[in-house]
């Protein structure tokens, strides 16, 4: 991490909507010396809710951070804030859960090395053992956690196991064709995001490319989503497509496809590594 | 139509695949003195079936069109081939159907006037009065033709009238707000265009925006579709779509996607009087 | 205007960046009863330059306009702010100035008339006669001025009467094919909008679509940019692109560049309209 | 190689356009037993010339490779055509060139392992030895041929003499940092594929993207082309743009260009494997 980036934190707000919420948490703020480099708003006017993220610089902070969350934690209490603050000084610690497709892994632990993503990889897991090789070329543990119908309440345990061994903050299913259950998917609330290869809620459910070619559609997609127990149902985080044609076999749309999902599927986990997504209402406020 | 159309004509070819099809064609437009211009074909390898659209010039025909049109339909016969041939003299006549929204009829009829569409836009048909001047203005024909849901049946009758008089070969629904009967549809097959403000399959049906909007989407689209009894699953001709985000009301995204219904409605319209497209299984094939 | 937009202020700042900025804004604002419903901001950390984009609500301030405009200078003052009010209860009065090409000019009349554009359309300006009845349908006041090699300098003097008898406040250049001078675009800095038909700075000057023919690039474009007197080097405020191959001839690319330049124009106006942009070292923080 | 690739011809045909061109090929062919599986075809009515792709099975020939061969030469010679033939059962032989940048490299590696790319990727060549381990990851052999200001004739006579010994038919310069001699680009003409990071003929030279946060573009761009005498002004295969705006940093433009540059340079070098590019009047026919 560069030096610059070790003084940063990053607040999340959201609440109902009223006057005044602004002025608090800049004055606050100011009152401690963090510097607001960044800040973007929203307002749902039809649901009356406010969202904010604040990027602040705390190097010149004239009290400590236990007195600014203080601070933080009573201006959220008067106004009903859900407030979160996040250290980039804490990077993120994630998980990269895999199949047997390659090229979604390659590409995050790529764009991990260019310095593209902000986060510790912690470890790679995969119900297969193909890409263990390719996790251990970037020096990544890789663990293989057999999945079955019948074991497949002793792999999620396992997994449950080492992700909390890892202190893993995010997972990352970066096509991993297993169906996970709702009780994993609760434990990690808005922290696992999956892609799915079509444009949701178009083709959900399996072979999303068949179906697309049988449609006869003129643009194949590919969404990033949180994963909640509503499978491909979850608060879609980017979107892509890409134009196709009858001259596209299934097999050209699988290719094309790969390079959609690989570009949603970073560019999500990009912005929630940053802190800038908000879930709500099964959506997202994507402060991008 | 400037001159060097006049002697244009298009053949459309769909048969089951075998060796010599293009041969065949070549050597018998090439016999009469057939110019071939621009050829495209495909072949779906999965249903053994070959497509092609060849554009000649008939400017230095040998023989005449009664010949030229025997010679290819013993070809056709030979090959068990769909073959159609159309030729640029004929202008197709076009009906557009509006309700209140006028965008997409602006821009038909800008179009062409611009040049950009060839056919004569013989009619315009409305269940509603208001966008009769819109019609006047460009000096094309209106005619109101009240929908109820007790008249449906007269009403459609009147619209069947009107398109066999003003010999109407097809018919443009730009953004038409009701819905037609089977029997209109089939009167019309692959010659109904319709413009549907979703991706689809994503938010067929109603209100598609208001959909789109409470699903969390990150991209609309807009679909143009040839219209079958099956409503919103006709064989879709093209599609597009813009980016949205957590900004975009529902008037936003009715805002972002009028731009889009047009270009893509324009788009097939423009591709059907070229005739660049061919059905098949409810699917197209678009030699763009 | 719908009422709730009567109340609306929108806040333009820039100036060096140092703490303690959007605390002081946001205090200020808080105390007259100002409600911020949106706010956008930006650092320039190279140049040390911040800006700002607030919106807010005054229908519940407890002061007046000039009360609050008064607090405003003073905190502009302390931090050396360049700080601008808009109100949209002055609704901008736009002057759009064409040649012969109606597809720009359609395009701002719908826009407006559909509600996209807040604002004026005050007065129509041509150097041609061609476009007034489009003027006309839309009851829009039409004026030639007609434009001369030995007579720019008395046209360009009526167009400046023009424009201060109506009060303009915006210039849009919709396909407008005169050149302007220097001292005409001087007076109107950042407030003449022009839409150049490729992707700048390639192909600048004369011609574009030919120049992009000759070159066989695979993309054409489209810029909108505030104009000035250096030609088709203005700050930047929005651009496209759209595909293209061998296939198109020079023709094709016009066709398809209208889209993109109507699309292009009417977005960069819209956004001048909505106060979303701010210029600086030749270029454009837009916060869309 | 899929044995159904192993009898594939491809047939690419330009020249003087005149009637009967298309006719000949095909009844050449289908005498010859050859099916025509995709033919595509162009002509540039300007310049009069016809340009053409034919892709036959040959797995019926009823002759062999060298009768038809000697038959399409006689009709070429008829009609004063350059025609190619190319067989799919040769596979060409890859050159890839790089400096430090790994992102393309690594992109093209793993499209070819996963089987989008149908070639050879016989070495790797850099002017520095840091991406040597890639390479070797993938079981490509790798060559480090430094390059100084002073050795730049040395180099380029060893890189020759590697391309010689290898049998490489084309060289891809996969973000190479090194210019190459005219003599270099005319030895293999239309055989050296270059990926430069902008918009061609935007930002020609060193440093696009400083150059492109400098002018405050909208859009910044890719684009694959030939290597010719006249550096960045070689035929352009292909282009692509991806937004931007004044969030981004120069850093930024390059995260963002990386993507931008991969999946354009590996559409170019599909396209030139698959025989789909013509090279006239510095432009390309692309049959994509």
């Amino acid at each position: 991490m560069p030096s610059s980036l070790a003084h940063l934190a990053t607040i999340l707000v959201s609440c109902p909507d009223r006057p005044g919420l602004v002025a608090a948490l800049a004055q606050l703020l100011y009152g401690h010396g963090a510097n607001i480099i960044d800040s973007d708003q929203h307002t749902d006017t039809l649901e009356g809710k406010f969202f904010q993220r604040i990027r602040c610089d705390l190097v010149h902070l004239h009290t400590d951070r236990t007195s600014l969350e203080r601070g933080l934690r009573e201006v959220a209490e008067r106004f009903a804030m859900d407030l979160q603050v996040r250290y980039a000084s804490h990077r993120k610690r994630v998980a990269i859960f895999v199949s047997r497709y390659d090229h979604c892994l390659y590409d995050l632990l790529l764009r991990h090395r260019s310095g593209e993503l902000e986060c510790e990889i912690a470890i790679v897991v995969s119900n297969h053992t193909e890409l263990e090789p390719v996790a251990r070329q970037f020096g990544i543990a890789f663990h293989h956690v057999p999945v079955a119908p019948e074991s497949r309440h002793t792999a999620e345990a396992r997994q449950v196991e080492l992700l909390a061994e890892h202190a893993v903050d995010l997972v990352v299913l970066a096509r991993y064709m297993q169906i996970l259950s709702p009780a994993f998917t609760e434990r990690y609330v808005a922290r696992i995001i999956n892609i799915h290869h079509s444009f949701l809620p178009a083709f959900a459910g399996g072979r999303p490319y068949h179906q697309a070619s049988q449609r006869g559609v003129k643009l194949i997609g590919a969404t990033a989503h949180y994963a909640t127990p509503d499978l491909d149902d979850g608060p879609i985080i980017e979107q892509g497509v890409v134009a196709c044609s009858h001259r596209d076999s299934v097999d050209d749309l699988v290719r094309k496809g790969r390079d959609l999902e690989r570009v949603v599927l970073a560019r999500a986990v990009r912005w929630h590594l940053d802190d800038r997504i908000l879930v709500y209402s099964n959506k997202t406020v994507v402060f991008a």
